[in-house]
């Protein structure tokens, strides 16, 4: 291996973004956390991803400035990674098409890529995490979406539109409910944590009985922490919703699997912090959907990023973009 | 463009075997079909093979012999395309691993590659017919099943452990009908050609009133192409039959445009000779189903190869090698 190099990687979300300082061998040595303040504008967000760098910067040391190869951005939306546009972010109210990186690298006089967050995630488990060494591997994130990131024969693969990775609008019951997105049926529509919380208070309002609401303080205190917090204590139905959530993520999964055919399938996002609650039922889905050829080879994993998975795989956009 | 040269490309099926003289600008020159005789077993059918490839390079004249690249062979089952291996095809009794690329470039003292037949299709559709020129291509052939063929940055993508592509495994209803194998719900259980078969069956038996029987001249010969005669004639029965089959074909590539992002989609095997009956509905409901972003960008077609495309894609497998 060359000597080690830094790169600086920023997490724009639509409440806070981060920015870390990554060295090449895969550790945040530290970051600065500021708020987006989306509401007040681009102009201002802009400013804070730039005060965020600039932080970052500041407390590098000479070494770590002088082998600092560029600064990468995961932001929500539409991304060109190509140009570094960033398209009709749901959560950033009018950037309709922001040059960020061409903008960002005018500043610091480094190279800047972007990326889908989404994307950028599954390059940094596939850099730095999970996903490491696998050729090719399907990232999906569980959180308020279902988010995807493809990582084929060793590159991100974006496609012809730069929009690769939307596994969350994989269809797993054609007639089924209405998503978001316009569709019927994506698993988004059944995973997603409002989802998974909805098809919890479907089943209380039935009459099951659950500690659930007694853990989470109060009906609309339910959230996925309080679920595997009660599934971890023995609570039926908790167990039945993580049950379920598996089902449906492992179904739209063997779509994929059977489709592309990955060798390593890692799951990430907050909802993953549910651990083997999560995991043991996708892969008994997939295990009894897929081709057994490919049931026998594939691995599932959970992330092994955490919080830092973001700030490195956008970091790792640097060193992808290098190579 | 550099001098045009040739190819040998070898379709090889469970009843017959076609070995044709392909010009690197897509013309197939002549060919030579033979039985394949798959009961007799492997020995015979791989003699066959080099009877077909004997025929063809009998029949150049000197300057196509001097000008052959290869041979590139199109077979049914599981394909190592690294290595030439074929796998338990399953209307090839007894081939559990044939090194067929090592057998009969032996024998010819060329270079031979091969593909698995739905993916050297997709090949064939990319080099020199409706997917020219589309960096990222879904390819699927209906017929007694629904296969597929991924080509993905201008190459062919065979995943991990060489099997992508088997789109006609991509679910549909996560608790749909048991398909063979072993999954449920899978597009190939409502498009595959017995399929379409059967949900005509059930609905004549319900006594809908259709010209489908007349046209066939009897329930047990009613077939994709009496369908589709039906159909062009103004049977409402047939119209529906086909409606319907390209809803769930559509929904399945719906799933499967949201995840890869292509330029073209493009829709081949005999099923496909319906043409506009089955294209239409398919493009409706990926328009409905899809990001409204890709719905606007990404071609729908059918594949304009007919008959040829098995022994042009077995050839283009060479070209694609050699690049």
């Amino acid at each position: 291996m060359s000597k080690i190099n830094y790169a600086i990687g920023v997490d724009l979300g639509g409440t806070n973004l981060v920015a870390g300082l990554v060295s090449s061998n895969g550790k945040v040595l530290f970051n600065r956390k500021l708020k987006t303040e989306a509401a007040k504008g681009r102009a201002t967000v802009i400013g804070n991803i730039e005060k965020a760098v600039l932080q970052v910067i500041e407390g590098c040391n000479s070494r770590q400035k002088y082998g600092l190869k560029g600064i990468g951005i995961g932001s929500p939306g539409l991304v060109d990674h190509r140009k570094g546009i960033v398209r009709n972010p749901p959560n950033l109210k009018g950037w309709n098409e922001v040059h960020l990186a061409k903008i960002i690298s005018k500043k610091f006089k480094l190279p800047v890529y972007v990326g889908n967050d989404a994307n950028v995630y599954a390059l940094g488990e596939h850099t730095f995490g999970a996903g490491k060494g696998a050729d090719c591997m399907v990232c999906v994130t569980l959180g308020t979406g279902m988010g995807g990131g493809l990582i084929l024969n060793n590159e991100l693969f974006v496609g012809s539109f730069q929009t690769a990775g939307e596994l969350g609008h994989v269809i797993v019951e054609r007639n089924g409910k209405r998503c978001n997105c316009g569709n019927h049926g994506c698993v988004e529509r059944y995973v997603g944590n409002s989802y998974i919380i909805e098809r919890t208070l479907e089943k209380i309002r039935q009459g099951r009985k659950t500690s659930i609401v007694k853990i989470a303080g109060g009906l609309d205190k339910i959230s996925p922490r309080v679920l595997s917090e009660a599934a971890n204590s023995g609570d039926k139905l908790a167990k039945e919703i993580w049950q379920e959530t598996g089902e449906y993520a492992g179904a739209a999964l063997s779509s994929i699997i059977n489709t592309l055919g990955p060798r390593k399938v890692v799951i990430g996002g907050g909802v993953s912090r549910a651990g083997r609650l999560i995991l043991d039922p996708i892969k008994a889905e997939v295990k009894k959907r897929v081709f057994k050829y490919l049931a026998k080879r594939v691995k599932i994993v959970l992330g092994t990023l955490g919080d830092d998975a973001a700030v490195l795989g956008a970091a790792s956009l640097v060193w992808h973009h290098l190579k």
